[in-house]
């Protein structure tokens, strides 16, 4: 991701200090650059659940580089494990959060607890390398959908839809929806984003618009309810999503209302395609809504946000009818059915078991 | 509509004067009751495109007592038609305020110009009185789709889950989509209604939900992005939306965000039911989403917002990252495949031409 032209990556270990775990403070986006620097566990869990940092590879990361801190204050295996577990139950929906907590553990268990901080600050390095390396690969290979898509309308403007910010925030860098976007805006492709608002926590409107808004990148914001009405008038050519978890069938589990959108897309012959890393991929699940936990978040979400008044100042306002309750699930899964494809490091296939094997043979 | 006990009609004809026209600012709500008295059509006007009164019924009636109010300035005939269409453009998507109009003007043209004023007031008051008996006969005929829908859950809650505000505010009492809702709580049937926010001019957060509050009905406010989550989980057993256009053949054209609303309750096995009077049916078209035209209103609807601040006060708030455009249709249209039948104050029909023309003859 570019800030006005600086490459910029969400989430590094501060080079002065060489231990501090130094994010971009998303709650205060897209009024504020506020970077915090993460000093413990805890810290790093407050982070997670309070949506400081989102995204489940971001997610991921963050909780690597948080036990890394928690290895700081005592490396000893019972305390590693405990900190492992209190970071795991910071987000339920996200499947990035355990698997890199396991991948830590797994190479850490083995380790003398001498060397543990060591080893965990490179390995948790590994995993943000590695990610930002798969988004990139998830935008070689979704570019060509969109370099597709300008063919077809002879050179025309492509408009791409994207829902909450599957975008550079939410993960190391490039994105996993927003990597083919970028991608594409590289190679010269015409094209303008629809940015759903992304109620209630307005991902969309506060942070995808805000990072495609400083790449340089066309896009207008649009309610949540727009969506379907812009498919039925042909001002959707594909439309791209990130997941938060998706089972070895192609259910894909994202943010609240995808599931809507993946409905008008099928229903407007619209492509719809879910970008995601393979450590997103729940190889356990099969079916998604009966399997994969949603979030129930705070109704307080919904019946107050933060916005800035005209003089420059950033305040809590209710926009609900004082005395009635809210509920606020915080993702809904979206049938494989109704999804085209799936972009993946590896390339792309179809939202189902056969179409991910023969990109995971190692799955089988 | 009762407010804490007390009935109320949306819009009359103020007591005391005899004929100013008294309505209730709607941008207002839910946090101020504020009455405000029109009293030239100029004023009319500025309530129906500001949405001081919103909802297709009710800007049929506001418009037909504008017309009243621009007769009292000047009952000359020319005047008179320029009043008319100056009220027709002010919003472009309801066919009830044409119809308002049109039926004012086919009473007054042939009356002489002194006897105007008082031949307006006694029609626009039947207008009203019409729409409030339409009213309460779609709840009768809609209370029974929830009676139903009680007695096969043994007597369990129904769960009913609207969009925007169809409610009396919308009209000039009991509502339409809330009139079943309504009448079905007067009959004891124990019900909760999922109340859509309904960005972004949040009807559903500040209308819909204030006043099913003010009636005593059970409720739950759920981000646009909720609903087709809530299907998947059998958390709705019937969605009720009302409308402000429908064609001959049965689409719908309704608050942007109904469209996905009905995709996910097809897609569920979830009754999709649109209650209207047939004042909103609009006879003249086949293909609503070719043919009615939807309204495309400011960006800042989407960027700002007004809410209350822990102290009290309201303030207008920036809630989108502040260099990014938006674009704000605020209709779109619900092909009539995906709706379960109509509900008018005839009856209910299936949503297609010949449903509609069994109660509706006349219209052969």
């Amino acid at each position: 991701m570019n800030i006005d032209g600086v490459p910029f990556r969400t989430i590094q270990v501060d080079p002065d200090d060489g231990w501090r775990v130094a994010i971009i403070d998303q709650t205060a986006l897209p009024w504020t650059v506020s970077i915090v620097h993460l000093a413990t566990v805890e810290a790093a869990a407050h982070a997670i659940r309070h949506m400081q940092v989102r995204g489940a590879p971001l997610i991921g990361v963050t909780a690597a580089y948080g036990l890394c801190l928690a290895l700081r204050a005592d490396p000893a295996s019972e305390a590693m494990e405990q900190a492992a577990a209190m970071l795991a139950a910071t987000r339920p929906t996200a499947v990035n959060l355990r698997w890199a907590l396991e991948r830590m553990l797994a190479r850490l268990r083995n380790t003398r607890s001498d060397d543990r901080v060591a080893v965990a600050y490179e390995e948790a390095a590994r995993i943000a390398e590695e990610d930002a390396a798969q988004c990139e690969a998830i935008g070689r290979h979704g570019a060509a959908l969109i370099e597709w898509a300008a063919a077809a309308k002879g050179g025309g403007r492509v408009n791409v839809l994207t829902h909450c910010n599957a975008g550079a925030l939410a993960c190391v860098d490039w994105g996993t929806a927003t990597a083919p976007i970028y991608m594409a805006h590289a190679r010269g492709i015409d094209l303008h984003v629809w940015v759903d608002e992304t109620r209630p926590r307005n991902q969309g409107a506060s942070l995808t618009a805000w990072e495609l808004g400083r790449h340089g990148v066309a896009h207008t914001i649009v309610a949540d309810n727009a969506g379907g009405h812009l498919m039925q008038h042909g001002a959707v050519d594909l439309a791209i999503v990130g997941a938060d978890r998706v089972t070895r069938t192609g259910d894909a589990a994202n943010k609240i209302g995808t599931y809507l959108k993946a409905l008008a897309a099928h229903d407007n012959a619209v492509p719809f395609w879910v970008a995601l890393p393979s450590t997103t991929i729940d190889w356990t699940l099969r079916d998604g809504i009966a399997g994969i936990p949603i979030e129930e978040r705070a109704a307080a979400e919904v019946t107050h946000l933060t916005g800035r008044t005209d003089d420059g100042g950033l305040v809590q306002v209710q926009v609900t009818a004082p005395d009635s309750p809210a509920a606020n699930p915080a993702f809904d899964v979206t049938p494989a059915r109704l999804i085209t494809g799936l972009i993946t490091e590896r390339g792309r296939c179809a939202a189902n078991e056969a179409g991910l094997l023969t990109l995971f043979p190692e799955q089988r």
